[in-house]
């Protein structure tokens, strides 16, 4: 199997658009609160170290600086030119602008393919025009760009009259401008400094895979907060994760519409399954993101990753001056799936030796008496680190924790922890404004006013350091899978998938009842029947399977009474004859499929059969392929688990055979090609430990070659 | 059956405590940064309207005021007595403020039943010594009380010196004071007034229900915000929310410790299945209580809760200027269960007209162009008011409501629509600070910078609207059941619940193969055996039943085989015989159940058969007893409700008859009083439509009678 990473074109091309040296600005007005204005004045106000080329046909000066008539008269070629004319105007521009040699283009003016077909048309056209001119474009309907760190500012947000963004390392991509602006907002607020951001409105050419791949690339950044409402380029945004692992710099992703499951018209179990936001789910589970789920954990998640300390095998300790604190952090721990495993019991013992108050299991209470001496609350919390070994530490001293008399003698004893153990994580829980944060923030804590917030993102930053720390995974080049012209009967299905490690249990197609109930004694009883016919896919609902067929004369009348059914139900379909098979007794009954994505290519779902599938959608899914670790982990991790792992007295079944077989179907699926549909194995046997997995349907869907390719 | 509501004394008692007119202070100082001094410096400090009256036997003077030499020598018998001495002296001090006849005291003391034995005895002394001279006693280990309407700071928490409570009307009960005070912190910067608050400690006498019960009879108090780590009190904790029903106002509950589910000795299911936290929501789910998760959720809730408009049939319309918001807050209203219903059609034609761009549906985006024109966002408001029917609304308008330029005059038009429809919850998210947010203040609205938190609180408002709707359930005394003097076998299990309308499928219980046979052959095959036995009380464990027993000559080896499984397993069960059943076939297996809370008495559990119960805990649970609504509410929450609706080709379930036979239950478990430890049906067959719902199986667990009670 051939194996690649993406290639991608490389985000360098955004550079003009986002580091430009100079900037022209088609539409240029007088007015600093006219769009055509706003990042003029933004500009000028904030010292942009590049060149500003006001392009206006009945001005020769705009907010004093030299205008030009048109495109043709600008005096060199810019980086970047900014758009703010009325769409209808936009095309021309863009094409002048491609004859100047200028590098980039930022549309603000909307009227484009949001408002209808016309638009998509007025669209199509402009990113045709800077294409041929080797111009990338951003937009349009953008709000634009800002690099605080040059003072550039291409874009029209009003929300930059409230205070330019703070220094720092976090880059914005977004899809919405007002989203962005708001988000903005929120980062100043909470102290988090984002000096550059992206918002790609229709994403005509420039996406948001292009904006994140380029903040990942960039020496000035370090995390990236990306907000989407649809992933519109999957080879950018797939690209983009991947520099972003490559740079060990997580992407922080709110991915709104999660409400909005997918509505496709489904003719297998998976299809209907799969909504699309579980798949993308399944997808960024290979990269080093987090999903964020809310606006604020988007913004604390990106705020605690800018200490840059992923944790590996990641453990919360907490020490705190109120129990009911500790309580209330253990909840969102246990919500969160973060483990707080407690202190050894020799530590415990010598903590409850120096101070007969405290409870020192984790969370550590050391009550409102540690505050008497801070020498205590230093060797407490020196202790969790060593002795109890937290990756991860919140300090919950709230109000206490910014008194005059407490505050700065606090920051220094857990600053004196945190020199001499960079590794750990380390968050301080205080409440306080302005100057009372003070001591903390120069020591470089990070700062949550409530530990529950805290926790969440702490666990974000342990699943980052998980994901850093996997290699990134190969996709494979489809190939080594030959697919039929068309959609196969169950038998061919079977040979095809037992070629690729699939076994099912020993059957057989059989022309006659005779022969049927011959082969039914051959194997022993009970057997199973079906009729079989690639024309019929769901067989049990035109009756077309019998279970428990238990002698050779019952398979004798079974023969008839399918044959029989499909003469009565499906009376056009081409009959193979009917399949008889061993019925496999004692194991658990299991559903695995794949679906394919458009966007994202395979999808390998599992769960238990029946109702756990149908009525609980107790599934789970991973983009193929995957290995039988990755597997084992998938069937693992759904709710009905036990029952495959002897709950309740039940036998434990074949865990290993039958993460082999999902894995091995990953990568049939991978290798297979676009031409696979889906394929949908239901039930697999999860047989006893040591006897197996076995497939006993299979139904695989094949994109027809068109007539006459095949020859 | 008689019922009653609950009787309590009453919670006037808490009023010397929480609104004084002399406070005594017991171990006084003049340091005002001393336990027993800062309390005496809150209340000179905000001009405390009644008499502060130190106690201090080496001063004549304590920060201005006269001191007492002693407890004796105080010139009146104070309201409230502070005690601020160390824990040994604190008896005599309550036997002495007995002596002199004060109402009620607080003991800020530690060193109690907090550390162990020794202490428990100390203050199991000093509250007898209380209740003897007919006084109330809050603490020991207590942060005490404040009332700042009064000016009085029974408080002895230095967060005060941070700034006294804002003016309002929310009310705090903790029985943590560190997080009591550092919830006061959170509630200032939120802008959210707790003139009163009551922090209870060791809860020797006043509990968290005297707390809750005081303020929500206070008619200074709207709302009230508690924390629990544990209900130490159900009596008083339950009238103080039946009190809250009655006086209208709501109670939000941090109850932490939700992770420490119970680890309960259990010897039927569903004890093992009901967790103390999910035993408490059941309970809960009867009063006008919101359970907060996190601190953050608790302040929330509050903040929104003063606006005093709990909606019935509760649905949100949200107004915005960024579609990326509208579709978070679709998302987030999904995930709590808001409906956000779409405008009716006509409606969004008409502002369509208004507004080419806009996006009418609900979340209505009036886009920034409606910024130009602010009535056109008033009259997409009133729309959704009117035409929409909203009982809920957000108005996202980020930092564009906060511009100078527009802030004042869109509180303007959203102050119309406010005055015209006042029944409406109206929410508006934007992002600014002091003046820019005063506009709105002034106007009354309720001011949420992330929109997806208001979601919450919106949704909190509804279940608070349909909880004050409810009449408030009458609690049966227990009688009407007489139970067997010990736990009784099957068939008198059975015979008991028929009695209460709780029917079993056709069996008997006979003592012979014979007789088993004959009786098998008169109420039709597949019949079950079970060995009947009140010593077996899991039959299936030691082989003890079987199923799908189909001929006479079948029953009579049945049998004989049941009776040896018994002699082997159970060799000295008392044997009744065989029970022998019509098996019920075609149904669905459901199971019930009945479990006595140690504290809130029967709690009825209700889920599907098998794996369901068992390994996914899908299941419900309901304070005794309910009625058939409210059973078949329970019954479709399941997540596996699907099954007994008809799913994947079914049939549909008579889910009515089920109802009633949980309802039956319930008020079998309330009626047979204390001595019921639990009930297990398990299965109950629900039959297709119209045909029932059958108990197969019944273990009730009775305490027994002490040996000669009974004659």
């Amino acid at each position: 199997m051939s194996v690649s990473h993406l290639q991608h074109s490389g985000f360098s091309s955004l550079t003009p658009l986002v580091q430009p040296r100079s900037v022209a600005v088609v539409g240029a007005s007088s007015d600093p609160h006219r769009i055509g204005g706003r990042p003029i004045a933004y500009m000028l106000r904030n010292g942009f170290s590049g060149r500003i080329l006001p392009v206006n046909p009945n001005r020769t000066e705009i907010q004093g600086l030299p205008a030009y008539a048109s495109v043709d008269a600008l005096p060199e070629a810019p980086d970047v030119a900014i758009i703010a004319v009325p769409a209808p105007q936009v095309l021309e521009t863009v094409q002048a602008l491609g004859r100047k040699g200028a590098r980039s283009a930022i549309v603000f003016s909307s009227g484009f393919s949001e408002v209808g077909e016309e638009g998509v048309a007025m669209q199509d056209a402009i990113v045709e025009a800077a294409r041929a001119a080797n111009m990338r474009l951003l937009g349009p309907n953008a709000l634009g760009v800002f690099n605080a760190n040059l003072g550039y500012y291409a874009f029209f947000s009003t929300s930059l009259e409230r205070g330019i963004p703070l220094a720092g390392r976090v880059g914005i991509a977004t899809q919405s401008g007002a989203y962005g602006a708001h988000l903005l907002g929120l980062s100043r607020q909470r102290g988090l400094g984002t000096p550059i951001c992206v918002a790609t409105g229709n994403e005509a050419d420039v996406t948001l895979g292009d904006a994140i791949g380029w903040l990942v690339e960039s020496p000035e950044i370090d995390v990236v907060m990306a907000y989407a409402e649809s992933i519109r380029n999957v080879d950018s945004f797939l690209a983009a994760l991947e520099a972003a692992h490559r740079a060990g710099k997580p992407v922080i992703l709110h991915k709104v519409g999660r409400s909005e499951l997918g509505g496709r018209a489904a003719m297998s179990h998976t299809a209907s399954l799969a909504g699309d936001d579980k798949v993308l789910d399944a997808v960024l589970a290979d990269y080093a993101v987090v999903r964020a789920r809310t606006t604020e954990e988007l913004v604390d998640i990106a705020y605690l990753a800018t200490q840059r300390i992923y944790p590996v095998n990641n453990s919360l300790g907490m020490i705190t001056v109120s129990g009911g604190a500790g309580i209330i952090v253990s909840d969102a721990a246990e919500d969160v799936g973060l483990p707080m495993p407690p202190m050894p019991e020799a530590a415990q013992a010598r903590l409850k030796q120096r101070l007969h108050y405290a409870s020192p299991l984790n969370p550590v209470d050391c009550t409102a008496q540690a505050l008497n001496d801070l020498s205590l609350v230093h060797d407490f919390t020196e202790s969790m680190v060593v002795d109890g070994g937290y990756r991860s530490l919140i300090a919950f001293f709230t109000q206490a924790g910014t008194a005059a008399s407490i505050g700065p003698r606090l920051a220094e004893q857990f600053a004196r922890i945190k020199v001499d153990h960079p590794d750990r994580l380390f968050v301080v829980s205080v409440m306080g404004e302005g100057e009372e944060l003070a001591p903390y923030q120069k020591a470089g804590f990070a700062l949550f006013e409530d530990p529950t917030r805290a926790v969440r993102a702490i666990q974000a930053m342990g699943q980052l350091g998980e994901a850093f720390a996997r290699p990134l995974r190969r996709i494979p080049v489809p190939g080594g899978v030959e697919l039929p012209a068309s959609t196969p009967g169950e038998a061919e299905a079977k040979q095809l998938l037992a070629r690729a490690g699939i076994e099912s249990a020993p059957e057989r197609v059989l022309k006659s009842a005779a022969e049927a109930a011959a082969f039914a004694e051959q194997i022993g009883f009970p057997v199973v029947l079906k009729i079989a016919s690639a024309d019929i896919l769901h067989k049990s609902e035109i009756g077309g399977v019998l279970l428990n067929v238990n002698s050779a004369q019952a398979v004798r009348e079974g023969y008839e009474l399918l044959l029989q059914r499909a003469a009565e139900h499906a009376p056009s379909a081409r009959l193979d004859g009917v399949l008889v098979a061993r019925q496999l007794q004692g194991g658990v009954e299991c559903f695995m499929g794949i679906q394919r994505d458009p966007q994202f290519g395979p999808v390998a779902v599992f769960g238990l059969g029946g109702i756990f599938v149908e009525v609980l959608k107790d599934v789970v899914f991973r983009r193929c392929p995957f290995g039988v670790d990755e597997a084992e982990q998938m069937i693992r991790s759904i709710k009905g688990a036990p029952l495959l792992l002897g709950a309740r007295g039940r036998p434990v079944t074949d865990i290993k055979a039958l993460s082999r077989v999902l894995a091995q179907l990953s990568q049939f699926a991978a290798e297979a090609g676009p031409r696979l549909r889906s394929v949908d194995l239901n039930p697999v046997f999860a047989m006893p430990e040591g006897q197996g997995a076995w497939a006993a349907d299979a139904v695989l869907e094949v994109e027809e070659v068109a007539h006459g390719a095949e020859s």
